[in-house]
Parts: structure tokens; C-alpha cells; sequence
């Protein structure tokens, strides 16, 4: 069982180096992470320059890049070896509804899912790696379950675990992803010369946090498992949308 | 009508340049596009930096960010009146299939689409910009369409318009999105010093591309529309993963 | 008479076009300047990627590095002829005193001395432009002195252009570089997540303006001409050095 | 003695590992060093976003940013005591001649100089560490040396160690300088997609590399101690071209 781990954090963030350690126990595992933390990054591609893949001295493996770039590369030319399942985190922080979709983590886990090759990504939901081993206990269970059990489908989970104190979690819920308000507004903010500049804002509150959710399984204390696909065609649109291209 | 512009290959590339003239013939239009060329950056936002938003001569505004970052923070604070339609590109290349996850092009739409704007992506399929002024008539006929007759439901349009001579473009369908194999294995090369360096590979070529994908529309010399959705929940996967978790 | 230009502001400012079409007037003229602002640069060159060197629809080349890159490439195999003269600016702003080590504009100049070629460096004290045109006369003056009668000496001239209303410059002084106080504190901000950063602050005021600076040059109303040199081999200390390096 | 430790490697180099150590047994230490890898960076100041500054698990603070950036956010805010003494390195790889230009070891060290403060940068002429703890040593003696008896002036110190096995080091020389050929052409090579990229070449050979130079000084198995000096005024050119801008 060959695993390769990758994360959004960067190579020496704590969440990377928990789930390393804990997973080494019962497998083979490679580390390709970024060289700096990319939360955000989405699915990026760095395609304007080439990427330098170096060792670090406890031997996981940093890129120059982003976490897309990290697997792609492991996993066309660098890695010998096709690992047998790819995880991504353990993230600094909660990646649930739309952030899935800036989600460097996520993206992580999402390079392998296109190769065909299972994937899970592991999020901490409060900050400040409270809870972290507790987490990696739980990352360790979900793989091991995985292995002895594959999912007989291509398959991307997204798994938020609470940051709780230990034996607090509830159990497990397999939810779907729910939805936010719009983020906060921009903060501007000025340069020592007085020019304007602005900062992205934090994420809004949860819309949809009802029942089946990712929100609400966190806020009631259970780790959330949401299945995702990739294919973004509305299809529910085509029959519609074919009705009004007619008059094009 | 107020249409904001944005693209992924930068506030200079001639298919920003010629999709805005043609909007602005009867629409009032705002440019928000990066400073430089952001292909492959996804959803991706800057969080680790406040954002520069400057205006040019030719009055397009430009930002030292990415595609998802220009829409962000003229939705979120940078422009005052908030934009009935939202469309980026046009795009220097094809964004089908499984590109539509990496594309800058579709990323800076789907921003819109998230605030709960009308959105399209347009994209012109050859290199080198061939096509561009008959790919602008047709990007002015799908905007003046969605003005015209407003699609009743939440919209995302990724439209893609074959490089081809005056007049030989057959007609729009609206499509699903393909597949393509993944991508070609990363091309090694060596830094001056003698140190290994790897480039990200072109895409894969096309592996779905059957009736009713948007590469079979392009290939039969079709404008491809293709309605995207955001919510990446596997609702198929619901019920049997809910099973497998239970042994957790 | 080839002259190859190039500047830190980017290859869209003002000061760069306007220089570009006054010396054009009177000699083959090619631009390599960096696509973006790259203030405070100095002499970095970018050594852990490969730069793209491309053509904007002006005939402008720009490169995705500093302006010490555009330099560098163009003259060890970009550019198929030796330029005569190498200028750099007009940039936005003084570079005077202890900022000559700072700057970009300066350092694309260094970049030509060092390969050998006359080199003079060109800024404009104001913000926002204010003279432009006259500054880019009074360029013309010093580039045509230079050509009609070489100075006989490698050369490295620092030009400083007061941002004075047409006809209220009083000459031109060659100067020494005068002395900053160091620089105001850090600025410190906060991310919208509450994390501290911090902005460098501006330069500090001179200490040492004194006559026959370059500070007091400018103040007075004059242009200053400043040769300059990169030995930095402090040979006055030399032999008290080895004095002192004899107990080791 | 409070010494103040930064390099241009990043804040993970052993160089810096080294060198903190050895320095730490004797004075207190604290290090404010780059997040990642700046070689070449020169004195370039990021003057268009804030820098981030974090500490590592081994108590280093790291910058995202440039040497200079590090050893000036130190000095003008974030350190709250000012460090008797700077220095920078130990760097992976000679820093001679013209190289000091260029270096971003040697820029940390002037950085510090300029606010008032002794500084002293080592580089390590050899590469992949040979010779590391040799050169660690050779530190501390040049460090407790300046503790000891100071240097009766402004300092900066541009110090190279040869890379040589134990006890192969015939001593200490005061050096000036060298000089290099102008560094080898750019290294074409072009993108997956075909387009031209180029690497800026390697330094040219040393072309004067006499007796009393660094070079000379390393080649003979000799460490090297140059002072430097920031005076880029070239006075002896003062009175030439002062008959030179009559004529303007």
C-alpha cells in the first residue's frame, strides 16, 4: 500500500506532518507538498515556468508550486511508482461548502481523482491545529477502512473533522456540501505611500447549514464525509438552454 | 446594461481588447482583468496579500492578481454599481472538458456566478487569435440573446468558438462537457547549474469526445455552449457511502 | 547609433514611452523592460526559472523578471546587435543618495557597465509625471553630449531631473551622492484574519545634502549628473584590516 | 552581545543551522531569514506588499521576502532590541568579485550597515556544504575577534571560506575584489508548448584574479576577508565630467 500525501499548508505545516507520521505506520508513504503555503489555490497550474522538486532533510518532497502541481508532477514523471491512494491535509482549517472550490487541499486530492486514482482530503475545522492528533486518529481509520474496504467507484471525499477536545466527536456523517453567503466585503487598506490596496475578505456564514449537511454535521459535532464529482455540466440546463439557443 | 469584463490572459491580450469594444457598441462596460497572464489559476484568490487595482490608459482597470481576484473585489467592494452580466475572455485557446477546472477564463465567470450573476465564459479554441473578430459577433449574439430573452434560472455559460475562416462556422449547440486522457507526463529539463526542473504537460487528448460533447461540437465546426453547475456534491454516492461509513 | 532602453517602472509607463520616442528620433532604438513595476528591484536577477522575453503590439520587448533580467538577456544573446548606449527610465520618481543601491532604474544601467557599454540612468524627482516632457528633452541633451563627444571612461552617470514647471530648471550640476537618514519604521497592518504584517516604509530624509549632492543639486532647481562606480572594495580599510586580521 | 543571523538560502539551510548554533554558545542569537530561496536577489525591498514574519518550530523567524527585506523589518520595528552586531550566511557557494553585486548574503549584511550596525556576511566557496563545520568555526573566531576588539569604523565584511577537508586552511587574507568576464550567454530552451524561455547564464571565469584578490585568495587555500564599501560616487570621475556637462 503505497500512499502519497500532499496539503495546501506547505511541507512543515504540523497537519501534514501528523498525518505522515500516523499513516507511515501502516503503509508506504511519500510526501510532495508545496515549498509555501497555498490556501486558495484551487485547481492552479503553474504553466509559465518549470517547477524545482527538491528533498527536505526528513525526506518529504517540496515543490515551487501549488498543491495541483505537487501530485501532477508525482504523478506524471517524478514518482516511480503509481501510489494506490493519494490524501491530502490534514488542512489548517475547515473546507466545507463553496470553499471546496478554492480549496488548495482540496485540489490536492482532486489532481489524483482525474488520474484515476482514489483520493481523500482531511480538514481540521478550527484553527490552530486544536485537535490535531485526535484528527489524524480519525484520518487513520477512514484510510484503513478504504484499503480494507475500497469504494467500488472513482472517488473524492472531502472529510472535515471538528476541532473538539478528545472524545468529544460524535461519530461520522456522510453529508452533502452546503451552501454560503456571499464573502465579506473587500478591506481596503493603504500603502506607506498612500495607495489604495485591498484584501480579499473572509468567507460568509453558512446559508444552508440544514440537515444533511456538511455544515451541520460539524456544528453538531461529527466528522463530515462529502462524496464530490467533477463533472460540471448542468445537465438538468441542456433541455432548456438548447430551447433558447435556437434563436441564435 | 452593465457588463463587467474579465479575462485570464491579461488586460493587454487582443481578445479582452476586441470582446470589450464590441460590448461597449451598446452596453456601458467595466474591465476588471490581471496585470499579466494567469492561465491554468483556476478559482484560485490571493489571501496572503492585499490586491493593487489600477487603471490603464485606455481606461481598463487591472489588477495584480488573479482572474477570480479581479471579480472578487469588484463585487465585493471595488465597483460601485453592481454588474447585470458578467463575461470573461475571450480566451486565447479551447477550454473543454476537464481544462474547464483549470481555466482562468471560465474561474473569473464562475466568481460572478457565485454572487448570483448572469455569467458566460467565452473562449476561441485556436492559438494565435485566428478567428477573433467573427468569434467577437458571436460572443455580441449570445450577450445580446441573454439581455433579450434572460435564461430563468441561476446561469453559468461556457461557450467555446471555433478558429475558423469567415462564414464557415455552422451553428451553436449546446453541449456536455467531454473528457480527455490526462495529461501528457511532465517534460524534464535542467537549469543552467545542472539541476532537474519539471513543466506541467499539455492536456490529454480528447477521450469522450462523442455527440453532444462540447469537443464533437468544435471538431463539426459548431459554436459549443455548455451550462455549468458549482455544486460538486456526488448525490450518487450518497446512499452506498453512507453503508461503507458505517464500519467506521 | 543603437540604444537600448529599458527601466523598474514596466514597459506600459510613461516615462519609458516618452523617453523611447524622443530618442528614437535620432537613433535605432530597442526596448527590453520588465512587465511589471519592479520599484526597489536593485540588481536581482532571477536565477530559479527561465525568463519569457515577448513583443508587445507597440514593438516594446517585455520580460516576466527584473530590470537587471532585461538587461542581462538582451545583451548574452537576445538581442542580435551590441547596443551603443544603454538608458534607463525616465523612472517615476528621485533616485538619489543611499536609494541608488535600491533602485531598479539604476540597476538596469549596471547591468550594461558591467557588460562594458555606456550606461545612464534617468529619473524624475516628482510624482505623477510632472515635467515629463522637459525631462525627456534634457535626456535627449545628455544621451546626443554623450554620442557627439564619448566621455573616455567606462561610464555609469546616475541622472536625477527636477519635477519643475517648463523653463524653471536653473541647469546642471554633476554631483557626489548625498546620505539618507535610514528609513521610517515599518509600517504593520493586519490580514482581515487578524495576522500581522508589514509594510516597508519609505526612505528616510537626507542627512547629508550638503553642497555638491545630488539632494542639493535637485533642491536648488538643477539636474544632477552623478558618476557613479561598483567597485566595492573599501580600500582605505584595507590595511588596518590586516592589522586586525593578523589575530585570527 | 546580541547578533542578529540572516542568509539568502531560506530560513531551512544549513548553512544558517550551522552557523546559529555555533553562534548561539556564546552570544544570544535571533534570526530573521528568508522564507525560501533568494539567490540573486541583490538588495532588492519588496515595496509592493507586506511581508508575512513567522516563527519556525526551532524558533527562526522567516520572512516571505527578500534578505533585505528580513534584516530591514528587523531592524525598523519588529525586533524590539537593536543587535549589536549582523551576520549573514553561511551561503552556499562563493560570493567574489562582481558576484557581491548580485548576492543577496552579502545585501542582508550591507542592509544592516547601512542602519549603523557592524556587519559581516559569509559565504561557503564550495557547493553541497563541503567543508561546513570548518567554516562554522572560522565564523566564530572572525565573530569573537570583531567582539574583542572591534573595528574602529563603519564595517562590512564580505568574507569567503574555501571548502576545503579539516585543517587544509593555510590561513587569513585581506582582499580586494576581483573582477569576473562577463557572465556566460542566456541558455535557451523553449516551454512544452514550444515557446522560447531563457535562463540567465552562469557567472563568467574570473579575469582578474591577481595576488591580493579574493579569488587569488581562495584559490591559494587562503579564507578571504574583504571590507566593502556603499560609496557609490565614482570621485574620480567628478572633475572629467564636470568639463563633460558644460557644453549641455
Amino acid at each position: 500500500m503505497h500512499i502519497l500525501i500532499s496539503n495546501d499548508d506547505g511541507y512543515t505545516a504540523p497537519g501534514l506532518e501528523v498525518l505522515a507520521a500516523s499513516l507511515s505506520k501502516f503503509a508506504d508513504v511519500t510526501v510532495f507538498a508545496p515549498e509555501v503555503n497555498h490556501s486558495g489555490a484551487s485547481n492552479s497550474l503553474t504553466l509559465n515556468r518549470p517547477l524545482m522538486v527538491k528533498e527536505a532533510a526528513n525526506g518529504f518532497v517540496y515543490v515551487n508550486g501549488t498543491p495541483s502541481d505537487c501530485v501532477h508532477v508525482a504523478l506524471t514523471g517524478v514518482l516511480k511508482q503509481r501510489p494506490d491512494l493519494v490524501v491530502s491535509g490534514i488542512n489548517n482549517g475547515a473546507n466545507m461548502g463553496d470553499d471546496t472550490l478554492y480549496s488548495g487541499t482540496v485540489a490536492a486530492a482532486t489532481e489524483a481523482y482525474l488520474f484515476g486514482i482514489p483520493a481523500i482530503a482531511f480538514s481540521l475545522t478550527g484553527r490552530a491545529w486544536f485537535g490535531l492528533d485526535q484528527a489524524a486518529e480519525i484520518a487513520v481509520q477512514i484510510v484503513k477502512q478504504q484499503i480494507a474496504q475500497p469504494i467500488q467507484a472513482p472517488v473524492l471525499l472531502n472529510v472535515n473533522i471538528p476541532s473538539l477536545a478528545g472524545g468529544q466527536i460524535k461519530g461520522t456523517k456522510v453529508t452533502r456540501l452546503g451552501k454560503r453567503h456571499p464573502s465579506q466585503p473587500v478591506m481596503a487598506a493603504q500603502t506607506p505611500y498612500g495607495e489604495p490596496v485591498y484584501w480579499i475578505g473572509p468567507a460568509g456564514e453558512a446559508v444552508d447549514a440544514s440537515e444533511g449537511t456538511d455544515f451541520a454535521a460539524i456544528a453538531d459535532g461529527y466528522v463530515s464525509i462529502t462524496p464530490l464529482r467533477l463533472d460540471l455540466t448542468h445537465y438538468d440546463q441542456l433541455p432548456s438552454l438548447s430551447a433558447w439557443a435556437q434563436s441564435l
